[in-house]
């Protein structure tokens, strides 16, 4: 047998630093490990009898990764496909109820089990490590209240995945979804808890066969991620997605969390906008982690509400700690009091990056925009030019038709008084557009505001004081599983270890006071500042767009006055080139201008054209991945 | 006395992590614990004698930072300003030569040592600290060999920081700059060489006084740090700046570090160009870190050649294993190979660094490329929307001339010829600048190859897997540490000690070719494929300019072809007027276009007037930083 130094998942659930379960990147080891072994077995026609996390041994990977084996076959024996076994073995708070009730309560029972018994434990297992704790919890524990745990496993309703007797005899209360402190993101949960409520299924008929539970497990474990936060509801997202996948289902699959519509979905990376190709398969979008995620903005109308970090507030989670000496006791809070301590950290980490990550995303959008206006400006200088030129042309040739004709081309002048009159209502127009200096002067307050604020996340050594806390707490449990192990202190010892857990509360006050005092409030100073400076950033971004689109009607249109001088003065020369000398035919600028208008016209057919075939090329790609989707599923 | 949790300097030292010396970090702290405690002894009339890492001890703070505190006044004394003290102590390797002359060689001498005998014991300490070694260091040990110790120091020549004799009674070789593996940056061994060799100095009368180390010691902690990453010579520095230092100053400290000239640097941060301003003080310039650094790009003609990472082949770094259990000798060995691993982890991660921050330099500028090829679109655009605009205006002319007056008007028609030929060239000018649709192509085209490469990078797991094999050397490392104190290992133990060797060997042997084959060799590619794209980016940002110069230059002459055109109908008009009936006085559009002209060289004037400005102002600030600097050194 292999030898497994790091211990088994057991003993990794039993460190503090777990005591709210795994951290993601973990769960889907043992996830992974967990169907793999299990697939081995099946193949081999064995049924394991005994999954519980102390029979999942963990070793070291060459690259310090975890990995997880099943062990212990002890409990295992060979099984025909369809066949089903009547003797039992297995681990109390693991085992199916059907198995429960004749091992544990020893009543008779006629029932047969089926190799589904296995899915069950796995999925206790599954809960453990994504939560800390066990589902299915009788009032006084499970080994105490044996009925009770029963009643709860066997009762379970449908879709439920854990449940709780608050006291003695009373209700159970069922829970749906995974608890708010569970470490997983939404994206690894969404899927997730389907599986979990379908393997935790005491009735053997409504439970997943173990094909479907491949199919379903697979399914999470082959996915990618890509990591997205949402800049305006200043949150976090992990989306997972097949690698084939296309853009149109990772917009949908954003949508799903932040409720923007694709359509108004706008990415940031590295500074600049990202642009999603319709087309583009999720494995070709740029890597991104957790600290370097793809940053959404909304271009929606409606302003995004600010959503934030969410969790439960990390005070409920400390023990009260008695000033009675019991070493078992004490070692039981010190655990629970550092457990308490790695999650308060987790969530304060949690709210600095979200603080980070919300100055660079803004930083972002701000830099983004000062280009634009570059550009916008660039735009304007370039139709007043045109202006100007039209408005020589428009001025003069009034006066050369009088100087050529002495008052006959009545016509072309109306027309020419018309085009002077639309020039001058662009000209009053193109006036009005001069709030780009402003927009650049308010996103260069915004951009000084934010980098002030930067210097101050700079020098905030809150993090690092609660993991100078935390270290000294961790001594003080090792201290105290020490003594839990000895029958009795000694005189100088039991004070030693009173004074160890006076200091182990104040230290645990520490922490939460420099959590609620540091964190807390200057992420929520950030929270409030972001929310004023989005508000500012969007509401320019909006106007700049508006100024960008009139400025191109104003073009648009000086190019119909154009076209109107030329026809005018076309009008006007016509019957004199007839009638005087055989002028050279100039080289016809007609085409010019019309083609211009021309060229608007076809562009913007162009565009339209281009838009229908995205939208049916994502009505296709959507329609093949559904196909792929259920061809894969009876496949496995 | 204060309990001092950390243990000493000494003991700091010792970590094997320290072999190669201090982080920066941490020899700042250092520089200042020392310095501000020897002012303490110095306000208090007190002569420490006995400064050394064993007398420096270590607590932790609040943040996890280290705090030292210079100890053990067993040997201090009190003393008068200038009086100086003949009875002697100290600790061999960082004692002054005089002293060590007298206590060590026990030599009968008439000196008197001054209070300047605490400083060459910093100085030593300093370097110890800086560097992991002594810096005089006779052959075969300072303890072995005092006679040549002593000739080393008492002959060390000024500017000299170390001597080494290579060889019995042999040459000593000096050196006058810390060597390259040592951790602190170029940045702080600029100012920190001269200070070790005017503190290192055995003469008396040479050496520093008190004042003048702590002025010059003070100058350096309270400077502010400011991350720069040379993007073309894919370099990072560190520079240390005054936070009332203005521009100027910090662009004169940048060509220092990288040879690029003031005028030549631009720097990104955050994805977007930032703007240094001439009067903008350090402390208010953007906080950056080593891995978030300004990054600097340099728009000289000639190409910047890369230079990569300095470091030194960590191969040299591995002791030799020899067979022989000598639990003494072996513990030794295992302290330099856990050592050489650190240092080899350490090379390995700039080396990462240097490629993420290479990567996302060249990101930044292409996205900032990027941006400007869309203004300079919105440029041309403007600039053919007037071009067709005047053609019209130019085309029809003269067919209204000779309409109106039938060829009596040859001065104008002969400038509206010359305007024709000028509108022309500007259309094949402007037709020739069509080549940003190509840039644009080629700037994705290398954004792409980048996005790629950040895929492998992302999945590299060289680090993880040599951090792996350094936590199993670390517990050799203590297992031996363990064996060194016991008298002699029974046979089962030997048995061990002997696997473990072979086990130490292997994993040195693993580490230096993860890091050969894997971290240096994508290191080299990426860098080789750094060079290609930023030359082809590069050579892209010089002709966007150079196009954008020539649009610019377009404008321009249309603008004079405007007013050309406009003067010709003016004096075609002219005549006309007077002789023709009494036209209204058209709104005279003549001063539009003057007034175009005339603002763009108003505009030209005072740019120039405002860069005389600046510089006048660069000039001002530097006259006032060097008049701090000399009326704050003789303040102290």
């Amino acid at each position: 047998m292999e030898y497994c130094s790091g211990g088994s998942l057991l003993s990794v659930l039993e460190d503090p630093e777990n005591t709210f379960g795994l951290a993601e990147s973990e769960f889907l080891i043992v996830l992974q490990c967990v169907v793999a072994g299990m697939n081995h077995l099946r193949e081999n026609g064995v049924v394991h009898r005994d999954i519980k996390p102390g029979n999942i041994m963990r070793l070291l990977g060459e690259d310090g990764r975890s990995i997880y084996k099943l062990t212990d076959f002890g409990a295992a024996r060979e099984l025909g496909d369809d066949e089903q076994f009547v003797s039992v073995y297995g681990t109390e708070e693991y085992l199916h109820p059907d198995v429960y009730e004749r091992a544990v309560l020893r009543k008779p029972q006629q029932k047969v089990y089926g190799v589904t018994v296995d899915l069950w434990s796995i999925g206790v297992t599954l809960y453990h490590a994504a939560t800390g704790s066990l589902p299915f919890v009788p009032f006084g524990g499970s080994r105490w209240n044996k009925e009770a745990m029963y009643k709860i496993t066997s009762e379970k309703p449908p879709g439920a995945i854990a449940g709780v007797q608050g006291e003695e005899n009373g209700s159970i209360e069922w829970s749906y979804e995974l608890p708010l402190t569970c470490r997983l993101s939404t994206g690894l949960k969404e899927p997730l808890v389907p599986i979990l409520a379908n393997i935790l299924e005491a009735d053997q008929k409504k439970c997943w066969r173990f094909n479907q539970f491949f199919a379903e497990t697979n399914d999470i474990l082959t996915r990618i991620v890509v990591d997205v936060f949402c800049l305006p509801q200043a949150s976090s997202h992990r989306i997972y997605i097949h690698s084939y996948n296309t853009t149109t289902k990772f917009l949908d699959a954003v949508f799903k969390q932040t409720n923007v519509a694709p359509h108004h979905q706008e990415y940031y990376f590295e500074g600049h906008q990202y642009e999603l190709d319709p087309n583009l398969q999720a494995q070709s979008i740029c890597r991104t982690t957790e600290h370097n995620p793809l940053t959404l903005l909304s271009i929606a109308e409606q302003p995004e509400d600010v959503v934030g970090v969410r969790y439960r507030d990390p005070a409920l989670e400390f023990p009260k700690l008695v000033p009675r000496v019991d070493v078992v006791a004490d070692c039981r809070a010190a655990k629970s009091a550092v457990g308490a301590v790695h999650q308060t950290l987790r969530i304060a980490r949690a709210l600095r990056r979200c603080r980070e990550l919300l100055a660079r995303g803004l930083h972002w959008v701000i830099g983004s925009l000062k280009a634009e206006c570059l550009r916008v400006l660039e735009q304007k200088r370039g139709a007043l030019s045109v202006l100007s030129c039209l408005q020589l042309t428009e001025v003069k040739a009034p006066v050369l038709y009088e100087a050529a004709l002495a008052g006959s081309g009545v016509l072309a002048l109306g027309d020419a008084a018309m085009v002077k009159q639309r020039l001058q209502r662009l000209a009053e127009e193109l006036s009005q557009c001069s709030h780009i200096f402003d927009f650049q002067g308010a996103l260069d307050g915004v951009l000084a505001e934010l980098l002030k604020h930067g210097q101050e996340a700079h020098e905030d050594k809150s993090i690092q004081r609660m993991e100078c806390c935390l270290e000294q707490m961790q001594l003080i449990y090792k201290q105290f599983r020490k003594a839990r192990t000895s029958p009795r202190l000694g005189y100088n010892e039991e004070q030693i270890h009173k004074l160890d857990k006076v200091n182990l509360g104040h230290l645990a006050r520490k922490v939460l006071l420099i959590f609620q005092d540091d964190c807390v409030e200057r992420y929520e100073e950030a929270l409030a500042l972001h929310g004023s400076s989005m508000r500012k950033v969007c509401e320019i971004k909006k106007h700049l767009k508006r100024l960008s689109n009139r400025i191109s009607a104003c073009s648009v249109e000086m190019m119909q006055c154009q076209d109107c001088l030329q026809s005018a003065q076309d009008t006007f020369l016509q019957p004199e080139q007839q009638s005087l000398a055989p002028a050279p035919p100039a080289p016809s600028p007609v085409p010019a201008s019309h083609a211009h208008q021309d060229m608007a016209f076809r562009m913007q057919e162009l565009l339209e054209q281009m838009r229908s075939v995205t939208c049916d090329l994502q009505l296709n790609n959507s329609i093949i991945e559904r196909l792929r989707g259920a061809a894969a599923a009876p496949g496995v």
